[in-house]
């Protein structure tokens, strides 16, 4: 009798245009959670609307992947944006993908910011608030996706709507619950068995081990997986099937949270 | 005892980062249904959130005002899209001025489109289709504005949601019900006591004289009229302030219909 | 004795941001004129640095690529633009990629309109120039690259600028020159051994069968290929080995008008 | 017999589609150098020909007045862009502009980056280096325009480009050169007597009272003027006629460097 349970959220709907990027028709598969660009970064209203359609055939919940108005950086770039303006670009994206979701029949389940704007708004409590009242004023149903113990996760329970606890497969963490940069080695764990001992641990016993050998707990609501290539899909795969083996049920957040 | 009411809408919200464009801050107090702009033409999000606050203000509600992407044209041009294209691009700007609605405690009423696509979908039947499935997918309770008789007005009858017969305060018909092109001598109406009796004209009698002089039957649900200049809003003034000498209540378009 | 000589051109530098589109490495050792993208359909900066960089060190000459600014639609939209519109579109993106040629120490050798600008352009004499003025004020040196007959070489030679006449590899003609729409099978002649033959017959002996078995006189100066994916490459790979067996010079446009 | 010479420079081209910014018309009657928007914090292609149009005919010299592609925050967002990233958007922005001073038969004279981008490039070598690089790159002839003494400045001569050293008409200084924040109070100076003295001040004596009285050496090469409002243009008005009548005479930096 499985007595765990969690999310998986990835990344969609990032293509734009005639231009291709990820496996979405691969990893929508194994995920309970997709996070879906809103074109700011990646993604136009045809990929968005195709994504969602996407999802839904696959009874898989759709939430707003938000970032910087930034597509020839990908959000990546850091803008210098005033907490004000963020809320209001947050709320522009998150509508623009509620209303793909609901033409579809589909709920909007979550929000995660992407890129820049979630490692600056990780650590910012301006813009964790900024971006916590968007979400609640678009939606106060809506799940705030953030790194536990985050400025974001804090914001969220700030101004009182849910938040996921979200932790990564396969990235290493620092002693403060922050993820190691991509600079350091050792920031990205590619052992297909660490990557799965170690998601099975963060489920079931709410720890993990950081870079430097110490315990961290951890809340894992949601764990967050990637799609861009064919080992990428493998190593989800084969995730998800350890997950079946060791009573750990897959379900969106919402039936979590 | 008052038999006769109208609404009166105009667009708004046409500024974008540090330009300004329009006398939002006057025509507001004339009107009762604003027309925002969306981002793709004209708008931003900060401007968004912006006029739809000020419309709450004032009492006044709210609808989408959709376009082609293209702000250097401001949504001017002819781009040739699909229909399919069309109806995504609608529902991503629709839902992203409700979520602006909403976040400010708004029902967004009604969806207005703009510029040259309000033009190609007056007269063309598959774009006119793709615009009124998008406003139903997004919420069939939205009012779509059009041109009495075109093929937007029908598309709405067609998709089962409601329409708003728009009439033009200061602009020649031609027998079929379009409004004369503005190449043409005679196109714009400019005298001030002229465009008061047209419109009573319409309101009351439903009809109004074409530039040749024949009589054309008109559903005015809804009159548009412009807030760029200082003549513009006084004539909106003198406008307003006739109709309620003449026993026409102006009403926000939700209650008319 | 080699009695006979063309350019081949390739559309590359298409890629933007982190998308990836084409196979501009490979395509790039068997063209001798390169077509790249500026910016407003593909192409970014970064994009258009790293291609002209490219040509260079593998002794390409480069060419602007311009078209209508709609990067979603990959520069494949008819957009309704006045001609003056596209004579100051056109003047930006060209002065953009002159800019990049010249701080890898190239001259710009070239201008080819893309896609929807392109077809428009062949048939209307207005947009064909506007071009051609936008090409000789930026820099009267520059060649024109149109299908030859089209409104776009009429208008090289009328505002008096150098015009290559373009031919293609795999596509099928219609008695008047044009390209047989994609629309319609045999559009695309698939099969590498007549599109071999086609070429060396155009080149050598100024001639075509048209789709409907006529004979149509042609001017080829430069060949157009494509490079987006391995069977093109395939097919370059194989023309130009065959020019060499046929006593063809493989030459930039610049040797050869 | 007049000793002295100063350029008086000025922003230009701001506008965008039907949105109008500056008093262009008004204000170019008095200055020698025109920086002209690029199209990625303001102005467009229609815009940038206008405006080249309108200084040629006013015998007004061009530079280029590039920036962050950020239109909504008219370029006055700081983003994390990697110098190499700055060099390519220079060369691609000055590029464009160029090519449309020579299409109205003008050499391009300077560069001036805008906004947030010069502040930033102010203090940061590696992006004043990648900003001087570009120009190099594009024509050596080009005239660096930065702030006396700031990393720009200091670059521009590293490189080997020329540099014209840029004073501040209405702002106040700090001791170390840099300009107040307009943060703080007496930031700008509204005195038009007080402005006139300090550009005299600062053109025939080389000298600067800062903002904590002390005397900061400054060369004026040009002088920064704004033409926003009526305001704006009656004080560069009196600013010229003061020049006039105390012997300076305004030439274009060109003939000063």
């Amino acid at each position: 009798m499985s007595k765990f349970k969690v999310d998986i959220n990835c990344d969609m709907g990032e293509s734009f245009g005639v231009y291709n990027l990820g496996m979405d028709e691969e990893i929508i598969k194994y995920i309970s959670s997709a996070n879906i660009a809103c074109g700011f970064h990646a993604g136009d209203p045809a990929v968005m609307d195709k994504t969602v359609k996407m999802a839904a055939e696959n009874d898989v919940k759709v939430g707003a992947h938000p970032s910087f108005k930034d597509l020839v950086g990908f959000g990546r770039r850091k803008i210098d944006l005033e907490p004000e303006e963020v809320r209001q670009i947050m709320i522009y994206q998150i509508g623009a993908l509620k209303a793909f979701a609901e033409s579809h029949g589909l709920k909007l389940q979550h929000v995660k910011p992407h890129g820049a704007l979630n490692n600056m708004a990780s650590t910012d409590k301006d813009l964790a608030l900024a971006i916590a009242k968007a979400i609640k004023e678009v939606d106060d149903e809506l799940i705030f996706v953030a790194l536990g113990g985050s400025a974001m996760y804090n914001a969220a329970k700030e101004v009182g709507i849910k938040a996921a606890s979200e932790v990564f497969a396969d990235r290493a963490y620092n002693l403060d619950g922050t993820l190691v940069s991509r600079k350091y080695e050792g920031a990205v764990i590619e052992d297909p068995a660490e990557v799965k001992n170690r998601v099975l641990r963060m489920v079931k016993e709410g720890e993990v081990e950081t870079i430097n050998g110490e315990i961290l707990e951890v809340k894992a609501d949601t764990v967050c997986v990637h799609g861009d290539n064919p080992a990428a899909i493998d190593l989800v795969s084969e995730l998800t099937s350890s997950m079946e083996k060791n009573n750990v049920d897959i379900k969106a957040m919402r039936e979590i949270i």
